[in-house]
Protein backbone atom coordinates (compact mmCIF):
# COMPACT_ATOMS: atom_id res chain seq x y z
CA UNK A 1 0.00 0.00 0.00
CA UNK A 2 1.77 3.73 -1.30
CA UNK A 3 1.59 6.17 1.78
CA UNK A 4 0.34 9.81 0.63
CA UNK A 5 -0.02 12.47 3.07
CA UNK A 6 -3.35 13.70 1.38
CA UNK A 7 -7.42 12.87 1.81
CA UNK A 8 -8.45 10.31 0.29
CA UNK A 9 -12.05 10.09 0.06
CA UNK A 10 -14.98 7.30 -1.02
CA UNK A 11 -18.56 6.97 -1.56
CA UNK A 12 -20.55 3.45 -0.29
CA UNK A 13 -23.24 2.73 -2.51
CA UNK A 14 -25.55 -0.01 -0.98
CA UNK A 15 -27.41 -1.94 -3.72
CA UNK A 16 -30.92 -3.70 -2.52
CA UNK A 17 -34.23 -3.42 -2.28
CA UNK A 18 -34.57 -4.87 1.33
CA UNK A 19 -32.32 -2.51 2.89
CA UNK A 20 -34.71 0.56 1.50
CA UNK A 21 -38.14 -1.39 2.25
CA UNK A 22 -36.96 -1.68 6.22
CA UNK A 23 -36.77 -5.37 5.79
CA UNK A 24 -33.02 -5.68 6.68
CA UNK A 25 -31.21 -3.32 8.86
CA UNK A 26 -28.65 -1.51 6.95
CA UNK A 27 -25.35 -3.09 8.73
CA UNK A 28 -22.37 -2.32 6.77
CA UNK A 29 -21.76 1.55 6.78
CA UNK A 30 -20.44 1.62 9.96
CA UNK A 31 -17.74 -0.88 9.63
CA UNK A 32 -16.28 -0.53 6.41
CA UNK A 33 -15.89 3.12 7.35
CA UNK A 34 -14.29 2.28 10.52
CA UNK A 35 -11.92 -0.37 8.57
CA UNK A 36 -11.04 2.09 5.89
CA UNK A 37 -10.48 5.28 8.38
CA UNK A 38 -8.03 2.79 10.93
CA UNK A 39 -6.49 0.85 8.10
CA UNK A 40 -6.11 3.33 4.78
CA UNK A 41 -6.59 7.22 6.04
CA UNK A 42 -9.56 6.44 3.91
CA UNK A 43 -12.77 8.96 4.49
CA UNK A 44 -16.14 7.55 3.37
CA UNK A 45 -17.91 11.42 1.92
CA UNK A 46 -20.89 9.87 1.46
CA UNK A 47 -23.49 6.70 1.55
CA UNK A 48 -26.19 5.93 -0.67
CA UNK A 49 -28.69 3.18 -0.69
CA UNK A 50 -30.45 2.26 -4.13
CA UNK A 51 -32.82 -0.43 -5.54
CA UNK A 52 -32.03 -3.21 -7.29
CA UNK A 53 -32.61 -1.45 -10.81
CA UNK A 54 -29.82 -1.65 -13.90
CA UNK A 55 -30.44 2.34 -14.85
CA UNK A 56 -30.66 3.19 -11.15
CA UNK A 57 -27.03 1.53 -10.47
CA UNK A 58 -25.14 2.56 -13.76
CA UNK A 59 -26.24 6.27 -12.83
CA UNK A 60 -24.76 6.06 -9.31
CA UNK A 61 -21.62 4.06 -10.15
CA UNK A 62 -20.63 6.60 -12.48
CA UNK A 63 -21.62 9.87 -10.73
CA UNK A 64 -20.05 8.18 -7.41
CA UNK A 65 -16.61 7.11 -9.53
CA UNK A 66 -16.27 10.80 -10.62
CA UNK A 67 -16.85 12.02 -7.40
CA UNK A 68 -15.00 10.41 -5.33
CA UNK A 69 -11.25 8.59 -5.36
CA UNK A 70 -13.21 5.37 -4.18
CA UNK A 71 -16.57 3.64 -4.69
CA UNK A 72 -17.49 0.74 -2.39
CA UNK A 73 -20.27 -1.16 -3.78
CA UNK A 74 -22.38 -3.89 -1.10
CA UNK A 75 -25.12 -6.68 -2.69
CA UNK A 76 -26.25 -7.93 -5.92
CA UNK A 77 -23.38 -10.22 -6.69
CA UNK A 78 -24.56 -13.48 -5.40
CA UNK A 79 -26.15 -16.11 -7.54
CA UNK A 80 -30.04 -14.77 -8.18
CA UNK A 81 -32.00 -13.15 -10.38
CA UNK A 82 -31.67 -10.07 -8.68
CA UNK A 83 -27.84 -9.62 -8.48
CA UNK A 84 -27.35 -7.48 -11.57
CA UNK A 85 -24.32 -5.40 -10.00
CA UNK A 86 -21.69 -7.11 -12.02
CA UNK A 87 -23.61 -6.50 -15.46
CA UNK A 88 -24.57 -3.23 -14.47
CA UNK A 89 -20.93 -1.77 -13.70
CA UNK A 90 -20.11 -3.77 -16.37
CA UNK A 91 -22.33 -1.32 -18.60
CA UNK A 92 -21.68 1.76 -16.83
CA UNK A 93 -18.33 1.09 -17.77
CA UNK A 94 -18.97 -0.61 -21.32
CA UNK A 95 -17.05 -3.42 -20.45
CA UNK A 96 -17.46 -6.90 -21.64
CA UNK A 97 -19.84 -8.82 -19.09
CA UNK A 98 -17.87 -12.39 -19.23
CA UNK A 99 -16.75 -15.27 -17.23
CA UNK A 100 -13.09 -14.34 -15.33
CA UNK A 101 -11.21 -17.29 -16.00
CA UNK A 102 -9.71 -17.50 -11.88
CA UNK A 103 -12.90 -16.54 -10.81
CA UNK A 104 -15.07 -19.57 -12.71
CA UNK A 105 -11.75 -21.69 -11.18
CA UNK A 106 -12.18 -20.97 -7.58
CA UNK A 107 -16.18 -21.61 -7.97
CA UNK A 108 -15.56 -24.56 -9.85
CA UNK A 109 -13.58 -26.23 -7.07
CA UNK A 110 -15.35 -25.06 -4.31
CA UNK A 111 -18.67 -26.22 -5.75
CA UNK A 112 -17.43 -29.18 -7.75
CA UNK A 113 -17.79 -29.68 -11.10
CA UNK A 114 -21.44 -31.48 -10.48
CA UNK A 115 -22.69 -28.93 -8.28
CA UNK A 116 -21.67 -25.84 -9.95
CA UNK A 117 -25.06 -24.97 -11.58
CA UNK A 118 -25.70 -21.72 -13.73
CA UNK A 119 -26.75 -19.42 -10.69
CA UNK A 120 -23.17 -20.50 -9.11
CA UNK A 121 -21.82 -19.68 -12.72
CA UNK A 122 -23.13 -16.91 -12.49
CA UNK A 123 -21.34 -15.49 -9.81
CA UNK A 124 -17.52 -15.83 -11.85
CA UNK A 125 -19.33 -13.07 -14.56
CA UNK A 126 -17.83 -9.97 -14.03
CA UNK A 127 -16.53 -6.70 -16.34
CA UNK A 128 -13.97 -7.68 -18.28
CA UNK A 129 -10.46 -6.64 -16.50
CA UNK A 130 -11.63 -6.49 -12.95
CA UNK A 131 -9.32 -7.92 -10.42
CA UNK A 132 -10.79 -10.07 -8.19
CA UNK A 133 -11.12 -9.19 -4.10
CA UNK A 134 -10.64 -12.78 -2.90
CA UNK A 135 -13.32 -14.09 -0.95
CA UNK A 136 -12.33 -16.58 2.27
CA UNK A 137 -15.35 -17.34 3.56
CA UNK A 138 -17.97 -18.28 0.35
CA UNK A 139 -15.71 -18.62 -2.52
CA UNK A 140 -17.24 -16.27 -4.72
CA UNK A 141 -15.03 -12.96 -4.99
CA UNK A 142 -16.19 -9.27 -5.28
CA UNK A 143 -14.14 -7.37 -7.83
CA UNK A 144 -12.24 -4.54 -8.17
CA UNK A 145 -12.79 -2.23 -11.71
CA UNK A 146 -11.34 1.36 -12.21
CA UNK A 147 -12.29 2.79 -8.95
CA UNK A 148 -14.80 1.05 -8.08
CA UNK A 149 -15.16 -2.64 -5.69
CA UNK A 150 -18.11 -4.96 -5.87
CA UNK A 151 -18.27 -6.64 -2.86
CA UNK A 152 -20.96 -8.44 -1.13
CA UNK A 153 -24.00 -7.26 1.03
CA UNK A 154 -23.96 -10.08 3.79
CA UNK A 155 -22.04 -8.56 6.39
CA UNK A 156 -19.74 -11.99 7.57
CA UNK A 157 -18.69 -12.68 4.14
CA UNK A 158 -17.99 -8.74 3.87
CA UNK A 159 -15.98 -8.68 6.74
CA UNK A 160 -14.13 -11.88 6.00
CA UNK A 161 -12.78 -10.44 2.92
CA UNK A 162 -12.53 -7.25 3.87
CA UNK A 163 -8.57 -6.93 4.37
CA UNK A 164 -8.05 -8.00 0.50
CA UNK A 165 -8.83 -4.33 -0.45
CA UNK A 166 -5.57 -3.43 0.78
CA UNK A 167 -3.31 -3.92 -1.69
CA UNK A 168 -5.45 -1.76 -4.08
CA UNK A 169 -5.85 1.46 -1.91
CA UNK A 170 -3.35 4.51 -1.52
CA UNK A 171 -2.99 5.40 2.36
CA UNK A 172 -4.23 8.79 2.96
CA UNK A 173 -4.00 10.46 6.31
CA UNK A 174 -5.96 8.51 9.11
CA UNK A 175 -8.40 11.20 10.97
CA UNK A 176 -8.39 10.74 14.89
CA UNK A 177 -11.08 11.38 17.13
CA UNK A 178 -11.48 11.99 20.76
CA UNK A 179 -14.53 11.64 22.79
CA UNK A 180 -16.12 13.17 25.46
CA UNK A 181 -19.76 12.15 27.50
CA UNK A 182 -21.16 15.01 29.43
CA UNK A 183 -24.17 14.84 31.30
CA UNK A 184 -25.85 17.38 30.34
CA UNK A 185 -28.87 18.44 27.64
CA UNK A 186 -26.93 19.79 24.32
CA UNK A 187 -28.01 22.83 24.57
CA UNK A 188 -26.41 23.57 27.62
CA UNK A 189 -23.21 23.79 25.92
CA UNK A 190 -24.38 24.95 22.64
CA UNK A 191 -22.89 28.29 22.76
CA UNK A 192 -19.61 27.72 23.94
CA UNK A 193 -19.25 25.05 21.32
CA UNK A 194 -20.23 27.18 18.64
CA UNK A 195 -16.68 29.35 19.33
CA UNK A 196 -14.67 26.79 20.05
CA UNK A 197 -15.39 25.37 16.74
CA UNK A 198 -14.70 28.89 15.19
CA UNK A 199 -11.17 28.81 16.92
CA UNK A 200 -10.21 25.38 14.99
CA UNK A 201 -12.43 25.77 11.74
CA UNK A 202 -10.89 23.38 9.13
CA UNK A 203 -8.59 21.92 12.06
CA UNK A 204 -10.93 20.00 13.88
CA UNK A 205 -14.35 19.22 13.50
CA UNK A 206 -16.26 19.12 16.85
CA UNK A 207 -19.62 17.04 16.81
CA UNK A 208 -22.18 16.89 19.59
CA UNK A 209 -24.42 13.83 19.61
CA UNK A 210 -27.47 13.74 22.44
CA UNK A 211 -27.98 10.35 23.59
CA UNK A 212 -30.31 8.41 26.53
CA UNK A 213 -28.31 6.40 29.09
CA UNK A 214 -30.40 5.06 32.58
CA UNK A 215 -33.30 7.49 32.06
CA UNK A 216 -30.72 10.10 31.22
CA UNK A 217 -29.90 12.70 28.73
CA UNK A 218 -26.38 13.11 27.74
CA UNK A 219 -24.09 14.33 24.93
CA UNK A 220 -20.95 13.05 23.51
CA UNK A 221 -18.97 15.93 22.11
CA UNK A 222 -16.34 14.19 19.80
CA UNK A 223 -13.42 16.06 18.12
CA UNK A 224 -12.11 14.62 14.93
CA UNK A 225 -9.02 16.01 12.99
CA UNK A 226 -6.16 14.95 10.94
CA UNK A 227 -3.99 16.33 13.17
CA UNK A 228 -2.79 15.15 16.89
CA UNK A 229 -1.36 18.26 17.81
CA UNK A 230 -4.76 20.14 16.49
CA UNK A 231 -6.67 17.96 19.04
CA UNK A 232 -4.81 18.18 21.85
CA UNK A 233 -4.82 22.04 21.63
CA UNK A 234 -9.03 21.16 21.09
CA UNK A 235 -9.21 19.15 23.99
CA UNK A 236 -7.34 21.12 26.47
CA UNK A 237 -10.11 24.00 25.57
CA UNK A 238 -12.80 21.82 25.78
CA UNK A 239 -11.75 20.33 29.38
CA UNK A 240 -11.89 24.11 30.43
CA UNK A 241 -15.41 24.83 29.36
CA UNK A 242 -16.12 21.34 31.10
CA UNK A 243 -14.84 22.14 34.55
CA UNK A 244 -15.98 26.30 34.42
CA UNK A 245 -19.66 24.97 33.90
CA UNK A 246 -18.57 22.41 36.16
CA UNK A 247 -20.23 19.70 33.87
CA UNK A 248 -20.14 16.00 34.49
CA UNK A 249 -18.19 13.71 32.70
CA UNK A 250 -19.16 10.23 32.24
CA UNK A 251 -17.28 6.87 31.32
CA UNK B 1 -54.93 11.69 4.65
CA UNK B 2 -55.68 12.14 0.98
CA UNK B 3 -56.16 8.69 -0.56
CA UNK B 4 -55.03 7.93 -4.32
CA UNK B 5 -54.59 4.68 -5.80
CA UNK B 6 -50.97 4.84 -7.19
CA UNK B 7 -47.52 4.25 -6.28
CA UNK B 8 -45.99 7.46 -4.31
CA UNK B 9 -42.27 6.94 -3.74
CA UNK B 10 -39.66 9.20 -1.75
CA UNK B 11 -36.12 9.21 -0.64
CA UNK B 12 -34.39 9.84 3.47
CA UNK B 13 -31.59 12.20 3.22
CA UNK B 14 -29.73 11.41 6.66
CA UNK B 15 -27.73 14.55 7.27
CA UNK B 16 -24.51 13.57 10.17
CA UNK B 17 -20.75 12.97 9.96
CA UNK B 18 -21.69 10.52 12.99
CA UNK B 19 -23.18 7.77 10.61
CA UNK B 20 -20.53 8.50 7.86
CA UNK B 21 -17.45 8.11 9.94
CA UNK B 22 -18.83 4.57 11.79
CA UNK B 23 -19.12 5.92 14.90
CA UNK B 24 -23.06 5.91 14.99
CA UNK B 25 -24.80 3.12 13.53
CA UNK B 26 -27.59 4.26 11.19
CA UNK B 27 -31.14 3.70 12.83
CA UNK B 28 -33.52 5.20 11.14
CA UNK B 29 -34.01 3.92 7.32
CA UNK B 30 -35.43 0.72 8.60
CA UNK B 31 -38.13 2.25 10.95
CA UNK B 32 -38.73 5.20 8.37
CA UNK B 33 -39.31 3.24 5.62
CA UNK B 34 -41.49 0.43 7.18
CA UNK B 35 -44.18 2.88 8.99
CA UNK B 36 -44.00 4.98 5.49
CA UNK B 37 -45.48 1.34 3.67
CA UNK B 38 -47.82 0.27 6.56
CA UNK B 39 -49.30 3.91 7.27
CA UNK B 40 -49.13 5.45 4.74
CA UNK B 41 -48.24 3.40 1.39
CA UNK B 42 -45.41 5.53 0.29
CA UNK B 43 -42.02 3.39 -0.77
CA UNK B 44 -38.90 4.38 -0.20
CA UNK B 45 -36.27 4.42 -3.65
CA UNK B 46 -33.37 5.91 -2.66
CA UNK B 47 -31.38 6.65 0.52
CA UNK B 48 -28.07 9.30 1.04
CA UNK B 49 -26.05 10.16 4.06
CA UNK B 50 -24.12 12.81 4.04
CA UNK B 51 -22.26 15.31 5.82
CA UNK B 52 -22.94 18.17 7.82
CA UNK B 53 -21.78 20.49 5.04
CA UNK B 54 -23.84 23.39 3.51
CA UNK B 55 -23.24 22.99 0.17
CA UNK B 56 -24.13 18.95 0.20
CA UNK B 57 -27.44 19.63 2.03
CA UNK B 58 -28.32 22.47 -0.53
CA UNK B 59 -27.57 20.44 -3.51
CA UNK B 60 -28.84 16.66 -2.32
CA UNK B 61 -32.37 18.41 -0.87
CA UNK B 62 -32.63 20.36 -4.47
CA UNK B 63 -31.90 17.14 -6.24
CA UNK B 64 -34.42 14.64 -4.11
CA UNK B 65 -36.78 17.20 -4.26
CA UNK B 66 -37.40 17.14 -7.90
CA UNK B 67 -36.94 13.24 -7.86
CA UNK B 68 -39.28 12.42 -5.59
CA UNK B 69 -42.90 12.85 -4.25
CA UNK B 70 -41.43 13.59 -1.02
CA UNK B 71 -38.18 13.94 1.21
CA UNK B 72 -37.74 13.21 4.40
CA UNK B 73 -34.69 14.79 6.40
CA UNK B 74 -33.02 13.27 9.79
CA UNK B 75 -30.60 14.76 11.54
CA UNK B 76 -28.85 18.46 12.20
CA UNK B 77 -31.74 20.35 13.94
CA UNK B 78 -30.47 20.48 17.25
CA UNK B 79 -29.51 23.27 18.94
CA UNK B 80 -25.40 23.09 18.26
CA UNK B 81 -22.89 24.36 15.99
CA UNK B 82 -23.14 21.33 13.89
CA UNK B 83 -27.21 21.28 13.19
CA UNK B 84 -26.89 23.66 10.13
CA UNK B 85 -30.21 21.62 8.19
CA UNK B 86 -32.72 24.07 9.07
CA UNK B 87 -30.08 27.23 7.53
CA UNK B 88 -29.26 25.01 4.44
CA UNK B 89 -32.67 24.04 4.08
CA UNK B 90 -33.69 27.45 3.63
CA UNK B 91 -31.11 28.50 1.48
CA UNK B 92 -31.73 25.68 -1.25
CA UNK B 93 -35.25 27.25 -1.22
CA UNK B 94 -34.05 30.78 -0.86
CA UNK B 95 -36.61 31.09 2.13
CA UNK B 96 -35.80 33.51 4.77
CA UNK B 97 -34.35 31.64 7.90
CA UNK B 98 -36.20 33.21 10.54
CA UNK B 99 -38.05 32.29 14.15
CA UNK B 100 -41.11 29.97 13.84
CA UNK B 101 -43.67 31.98 16.75
CA UNK B 102 -45.14 28.87 17.37
CA UNK B 103 -42.18 26.84 17.72
CA UNK B 104 -40.24 30.00 19.33
CA UNK B 105 -43.67 29.46 21.87
CA UNK B 106 -43.55 26.14 22.39
CA UNK B 107 -40.09 26.04 23.02
CA UNK B 108 -40.01 28.67 25.66
CA UNK B 109 -42.33 27.44 27.09
CA UNK B 110 -40.77 24.02 27.87
CA UNK B 111 -37.50 25.35 28.71
CA UNK B 112 -38.89 28.33 30.47
CA UNK B 113 -38.02 31.69 29.94
CA UNK B 114 -35.21 32.21 32.17
CA UNK B 115 -33.25 28.59 30.63
CA UNK B 116 -34.25 30.09 26.82
CA UNK B 117 -30.64 30.64 25.94
CA UNK B 118 -29.16 30.96 22.32
CA UNK B 119 -28.72 27.48 21.75
CA UNK B 120 -32.26 26.74 22.31
CA UNK B 121 -33.67 29.39 20.64
CA UNK B 122 -31.85 28.18 17.39
CA UNK B 123 -34.33 25.60 17.05
CA UNK B 124 -37.26 27.53 16.43
CA UNK B 125 -35.02 29.12 13.54
CA UNK B 126 -36.32 27.71 9.82
CA UNK B 127 -37.66 28.46 6.83
CA UNK B 128 -40.21 30.96 6.39
CA UNK B 129 -43.60 29.53 5.47
CA UNK B 130 -42.71 26.01 7.06
CA UNK B 131 -45.38 24.09 9.08
CA UNK B 132 -44.51 22.26 11.95
CA UNK B 133 -44.61 18.41 13.09
CA UNK B 134 -44.95 18.55 16.34
CA UNK B 135 -42.52 16.31 18.58
CA UNK B 136 -44.20 15.32 22.11
CA UNK B 137 -40.93 13.80 23.79
CA UNK B 138 -38.60 16.78 23.58
CA UNK B 139 -40.58 19.70 22.36
CA UNK B 140 -38.26 20.81 19.58
CA UNK B 141 -40.83 20.56 16.31
CA UNK B 142 -39.02 19.47 12.86
CA UNK B 143 -40.84 21.31 10.07
CA UNK B 144 -42.35 20.66 6.72
CA UNK B 145 -41.33 22.92 3.52
CA UNK B 146 -42.64 22.34 -0.57
CA UNK B 147 -42.17 18.73 -0.38
CA UNK B 148 -39.26 18.09 2.12
CA UNK B 149 -39.53 16.99 5.89
CA UNK B 150 -36.89 17.82 8.58
CA UNK B 151 -36.77 15.28 11.55
CA UNK B 152 -34.93 14.68 13.99
CA UNK B 153 -31.97 12.31 14.08
CA UNK B 154 -32.23 10.71 17.40
CA UNK B 155 -34.24 7.36 16.74
CA UNK B 156 -36.43 7.54 20.09
CA UNK B 157 -37.33 11.21 19.49
CA UNK B 158 -38.00 10.53 15.51
CA UNK B 159 -40.61 7.75 16.68
CA UNK B 160 -42.20 9.72 19.01
CA UNK B 161 -43.74 12.44 16.54
CA UNK B 162 -43.45 10.17 13.15
CA UNK B 163 -47.43 10.11 13.45
CA UNK B 164 -47.52 13.11 12.70
CA UNK B 165 -46.62 13.34 9.14
CA UNK B 166 -49.75 11.81 8.77
CA UNK B 167 -52.19 14.48 7.56
CA UNK B 168 -49.41 15.97 5.05
CA UNK B 169 -49.11 12.80 3.25
CA UNK B 170 -51.01 11.68 0.52
CA UNK B 171 -51.81 8.09 0.41
CA UNK B 172 -50.36 5.55 -2.58
CA UNK B 173 -50.55 2.17 -2.58
CA UNK B 174 -49.27 0.24 0.29
CA UNK B 175 -46.77 -2.84 -0.23
CA UNK B 176 -47.34 -6.00 0.44
CA UNK B 177 -44.79 -8.35 1.41
CA UNK B 178 -44.71 -12.40 1.85
CA UNK B 179 -41.17 -13.80 3.36
CA UNK B 180 -40.25 -18.13 3.32
CA UNK B 181 -37.36 -19.26 4.68
CA UNK B 182 -35.22 -22.45 3.42
CA UNK B 183 -33.29 -24.41 4.31
CA UNK B 184 -31.13 -24.05 1.19
CA UNK B 185 -27.92 -21.88 0.12
CA UNK B 186 -29.18 -19.53 -2.34
CA UNK B 187 -27.62 -21.04 -5.49
CA UNK B 188 -29.81 -24.04 -5.30
CA UNK B 189 -33.17 -22.20 -6.03
CA UNK B 190 -31.18 -19.50 -8.24
CA UNK B 191 -32.38 -20.97 -11.61
CA UNK B 192 -36.30 -21.34 -10.79
CA UNK B 193 -36.31 -17.90 -9.48
CA UNK B 194 -35.08 -16.59 -12.23
CA UNK B 195 -38.00 -18.26 -14.78
CA UNK B 196 -40.20 -17.10 -12.02
CA UNK B 197 -39.38 -13.89 -11.74
CA UNK B 198 -39.96 -13.60 -15.39
CA UNK B 199 -43.54 -14.57 -15.22
CA UNK B 200 -44.20 -11.85 -12.72
CA UNK B 201 -42.47 -9.03 -14.39
CA UNK B 202 -43.75 -5.44 -13.20
CA UNK B 203 -46.54 -7.59 -11.20
CA UNK B 204 -44.12 -8.95 -8.16
CA UNK B 205 -40.82 -8.44 -6.94
CA UNK B 206 -38.72 -11.73 -6.30
CA UNK B 207 -36.12 -10.78 -4.02
CA UNK B 208 -33.52 -13.57 -2.50
CA UNK B 209 -31.39 -12.68 0.77
CA UNK B 210 -29.55 -15.15 2.13
CA UNK B 211 -28.49 -15.56 6.04
CA UNK B 212 -27.29 -17.59 8.58
CA UNK B 213 -29.26 -19.13 11.35
CA UNK B 214 -27.96 -21.67 14.28
CA UNK B 215 -24.71 -21.89 11.93
CA UNK B 216 -26.63 -22.95 8.93
CA UNK B 217 -27.00 -21.71 5.92
CA UNK B 218 -30.61 -20.23 4.70
CA UNK B 219 -32.07 -17.99 2.20
CA UNK B 220 -35.41 -15.89 2.38
CA UNK B 221 -37.51 -15.60 -0.58
CA UNK B 222 -39.22 -12.49 -0.03
CA UNK B 223 -42.53 -11.78 -2.61
CA UNK B 224 -43.59 -7.85 -2.87
CA UNK B 225 -46.42 -6.37 -4.52
CA UNK B 226 -49.04 -3.60 -4.52
CA UNK B 227 -51.28 -6.15 -5.90
CA UNK B 228 -52.72 -9.17 -3.15
CA UNK B 229 -54.08 -11.52 -6.23
CA UNK B 230 -49.95 -11.28 -7.63
CA UNK B 231 -49.10 -12.42 -4.49
CA UNK B 232 -51.15 -15.09 -4.22
CA UNK B 233 -50.63 -16.27 -7.88
CA UNK B 234 -46.17 -15.88 -7.17
CA UNK B 235 -46.81 -17.72 -3.91
CA UNK B 236 -48.76 -21.19 -5.16
CA UNK B 237 -45.82 -21.23 -7.99
CA UNK B 238 -42.98 -20.86 -5.21
CA UNK B 239 -44.41 -22.97 -2.73
CA UNK B 240 -44.92 -26.04 -6.24
CA UNK B 241 -41.29 -25.14 -6.91
CA UNK B 242 -40.27 -25.58 -2.86
CA UNK B 243 -42.70 -28.85 -2.67
CA UNK B 244 -40.87 -30.41 -6.33
CA UNK B 245 -37.08 -29.62 -4.84
CA UNK B 246 -38.25 -31.12 -1.11
CA UNK B 247 -36.61 -27.94 0.07
CA UNK B 248 -37.60 -27.59 3.95
CA UNK B 249 -38.99 -24.17 5.16
CA UNK B 250 -38.17 -22.58 8.40
CA UNK B 251 -40.15 -20.37 10.71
Amino acid sequence: MTKLKKKINSAILIIGNEVLSGRTQEANVSFISNWLNVNCGITVDEVRIIPDIEKKIILNVLDLSKKFNYVFTTGGIGPTHDDITSLSVSKAFKAKYEFHIEAYRILEKYYGKKNFNNGRKKMAKMPKGSSLIYNPSSAAPGFKINNIFCLPGVPSILKSMISNLKPFLIKGLVTISKSFNLEIVESFIAEDLNKLQKSFVNKVDIGSYPFFKFGKVSVAIVLRSQSKKQIKLCEKKLLKIIEDKKIKMIK
